[in-house]
């Protein structure tokens, strides 16, 4: 049978989830005829590899758009803002990477494992969820369908690397000076990150959450179809290079033994449980960087709720958080309804 | 007026709690006649400093407490079963920063800004609880007089030093070693720490829960006196050197706002409020480190319960956590009733 191929562009090809896009096409053989790296005009000349070749950034214009099939959009809201319906109107699926079309209502926001279906709702622009959100999502929705949510209560322990590749340059040259005893001067992150935490991500909203935390209560909602799901989140960055990990509290609508949500994960496509307490296995971002699945573990009920569990769910936020969601759902557009 | 002093005991002297607690002896000034640096046999012989004296730390036998009004112990649960009881009984109060007595009915486990009045309740042993929950339960307790608690779910961010000396330094080891590019052999910790997080501290109980997440629950409910007391946590290593970070969701038995949550807490002594999000300024371990108060910010009324709050405690896990609320039971221990 005769396959398809498309032409993509990945916008963004330069960052980490740009990168890391163009990583995952070529290891999962996405069915490309021509491939297109586009960036800023900072960026553009610079080179970047795909599948053996070297392809020259470009920069990203409306003429750049012409011809291209799917464009993944990394590269920043404001970029999304101005490029994603020029590409669209030329012709192009866009798969937003970014926060700017997530919460309009005729953009569809889309976890393939929980939500496939309303991929093909779109009018041109799918967006991808937040890094921690989509995590969380694969994680619960087997419990969602067996038990119903009531309420989540997480606490989030987020890698450098979603604050992009020079966020991560600065956590290793702040941990390399602070272990040599030198004064840190952080110029990403408000703050130093080596040896420290920050309960700070993204911009703070008047109610005083962060975005971050709110970005998991408005796209849980979105996703999950649910909108009045209650949801409270504190979102932390800690010193850790790539891989999020989620310490959440579930409360359901039935009960549901830790046995049973054990049993639903193990079954679950794109999780898998390292949950073996006695033998100190438990979901780590340290082996989750590099790997596709989402990882649970600590699987427990909780003891101050007859109908809660708690859940430690762990994955690669420039993978599935970010550029391997996006190729899933190009793969599945391309699959069809 | 004339001021009693006390001849003071340290075992553990050689450790990270125990150097703390001298330092904290020396600079709050606390009225020692006499003190005695004690340890293992494998540590007999070492010097610590104590207020620009040179200590020779001797091992730790029942000889060494005769004359010993005060006896603070940090040398681990073995030694403090060991040897407590012979202090006690030699006519020292026994102050002990490990878990050994700590669920003991007879034996009272003191945060001085909540219990106080337990203190003068020992025969002998006083127990100082876990660092974790200390910080927590200062933070607490005038959200729990002025509202009641219902329900807690905690999320812990755990500085290393909390597994002592040798800890900090495999972690400093290992983090030096990461950036090199060299593989990391972990021995304090049964995974690495560098660049990754651990959701495990203590060990495993047959619930699925760490010791030390029970201990959170276990010692909120004596400190308070509530038996009964809803907890839920979940306790992470970080990898940070030295300051506990604690996200807290605080159920309550009647609504409580945020602002008066922040004008309560402002009055509170040994808690500082930092929370201030519009010049990002928030509670965090780098600044915690090497000071006293408990740090409570992030103060906001939770979205998802309308008798519910989210707060983000941090504290130095080795002073407030250990040392430091060993050493002020004893000022008030001295004060008497």
């Amino acid at each position: 049978m005769a396959v398809t191929h498309y032409n993509v562009a990945v916008v963004g090809a330069t960052g980490a989830v740009g990168r890391t896009m163009l990583d995952i096409l070529e290891t999962r053989r996405f069915p490309i005829a021509e491939i297109k790296a586009l960036a800023s005009a900072r960026s553009a000349g610079k080179k970047v590899l795909f599948a053996g070749s070297i392809l020259d950034v470009q920069e990203t214009t409306p003429e750049a758009f012409e011809g291209i099939d799917i464009a993944l959009f990394s590269a920043g809201a404001s970029v999304s803002k101005k490029f994603a319906p020029i590409a669209a109107e030329a012709g192009a699926v866009v798969i937003d990477n970014t926060s700017q079309f997530r919460r309009d209502d005729d953009i569809p926001l889309v976890v393939p494992e929980v939500n496939r279906a309303d991929i093909f709702k779109h009018n041109g622009i799918i967006a991808n969820p937040n890094c921690s959100t989509i995590q969380m999502l694969v994680a619960l929705d087997p419990i969602r369908k067996a038990a119903g949510i009531e309420r989540l209560v997480i606490s989030t322990y987020q890698a450098v690397s979603g604050a992009g590749a020079s966020a991560m340059e600065e956590a290793r040259l702040q941990c390399q000076a602070t272990i040599e005893g030198k004064t840190v001067q952080p110029s990403i992150f408000p703050h130093p990150i080596a040896f420290n935490v920050l309960p700070h991500i993204d911009v703070f909203q008047d109610n005083g959450y962060t975005k971050e935390e709110m970005k998991m209560v408005w796209e849980t909602r979105k996703i999950f179809g649910e909108p009045n799901l209650r949801v409270s989140a504190t979102c932390v960055r800690v010193p850790v290079l790539t891989g999020h990990s989620e310490a959440v509290n579930v409360e359901t609508r039935d009960k549901i033994e830790a046995s049973k949500v054990r049993e639903l994960l193990e079954k679950t496509p794109g999780v898998t449980v390292v949950d073996d307490p006695a033998n100190l296995q438990y979901p780590m971002p340290m082996n989750a960087a590099g790997t596709d699945p989402v990882y649970v573990g600590r699987i427990r009920e909780d003891l101050s709720h007859d109908k809660a569990l708690n859940l430690w769910i762990v994955s690669d936020n420039l993978r599935k958080g970010a550029a391997l969601n996006a190729v899933q759902i190009a793969e599945e557009w391309i699959k069809g309804e």
